[in-house]
């Protein structure tokens, strides 16, 4: 008798993750998977994009949380479609949890759907979800050896958005350094550096991801 | 034919841990489990208490890293035995990581291990490694919405480092919302409020651990 074994779960969530991004690019949609450490910022960039954006691009969010839906009720207030995933304990997002939230949004009436991982600056690198690109977070206060001591998501994200530059003159943290790091790892990166709180560097963010999302319609229509 | 399947990686783990406290036991040492997101300051927590202490106390440290040795050379510099562990993209140290590492340590010579596991606020929670008590660590910088968020290691660590507070002018932090959130999960946590970079906090920290070991001493003699 032979025990059929799955021996790889990544190679399994690859095969989901790719059944999802079918799904998106029929629904003419433009999926952001976004990764950080915890407190780095995400739900505070997600709020400060969508009011930004939700005039002229459709957004809907799935927020990944262990436990609670502090983060769904923080970003449904900016008026979007948000669901909230509580992974009841797991460190990451994986394909099938966003197959079944993904169900409870309606695909058609978005333009761009970012999917806000739990904070984990190591698993989340691992597990496609059906995303057209990773993009991650760090908060200077995480300081600049992360690039080296956590190389799979700076090698993995298409961009890197440094936040909390407000606080550069408090921290010890060079952002070029933080920039040296990234270009041993993944010389195309594309870096913004911004302050959710003081809105410092996020029109530059802004105007990028929703030419994406123009680009993104375009190819697919 | 039955086939053997080894349902639970985390009984395997604990039995390890178990075994390796055995040896600390015997070799009168305390042991902590250190623990935060990615640059919450582990280290630079480490680097003070030594600085502290060592006069007084034999301190080792193994380092855990998922690459690189950044840590384990700066510990070194403080004139301490340290080790480093490079996990190899996995997200915590575990049981066997910390036997192959303790091997390599005088043990007899010590009366304080110290293991920094890897920054990540949600995995390590769950593996043992032969420790006397799981130490915390949350920047203010992270938000006051953590305990509620990743609250399985807020339960179980004995013990929770508020750090950066000097940073809490320029942030939007309530370290009495973290208290709360914390009285939810785990009534007993020993809460210190430091700045590892102005060293207020420091000294209530040092003087508490110092007692831990030397009372660990006396029962166990």
């Amino acid at each position: 008798m032979k025990i059929p074994v799955v021996r790889n779960v990544l190679e399994v969530n690859d095969r989901i993750a790719d059944q999802n991004r079918e799904i998106f690019d029929r629904n003419n949609l433009f999926v952001i998977n976004l990764m950080s450490s915890p407190g780095a910022g995400k739900t505070s960039l997600l709020e400060k994009t969508i009011e930004r954006l939700k005039d002229r691009v459709n957004i809907g969010v799935i927020e990944g949380d262990i436990q609670c839906s502090f983060d769904a009720e923080r970003i449904a207030k900016k008026g979007v479609q948000a669901i909230q995933i509580n992974t009841d304990g797991a460190c990451h997002l994986d394909g099938n949890m966003i197959r079944e939230a993904m169900n409870q949004l309606d695909l058609s009436a978005l333009d761009l759907l970012i999917v806000e991982n739990v904070g984990n600056l190591v698993c989340p690198a691992e597990f496609k979800v059906g995303e057209n690109m990773k993009i991650m977070l760090l908060s200077v206060t995480e300081g600049d050896d992360k690039p080296l001591k956590y190389p799979l998501m700076f090698q993995e994200s298409r961009v890197l958005i440094i936040n909390k530059i407000d606080l550069l003159p408090y921290v010890d943290c060079s952002v070029e350094k933080i920039r040296e790091g990234v270009s041993q790892l993944n010389r195309d990166m594309i870096i913004f550096e911004v302050s959710c709180r003081t809105g410092e560097g996020l029109d530059g963010w802004t105007a990028w991801l929703e030419e994406q999302v123009n680009r993104a319609a375009i190819s697919q229509a």
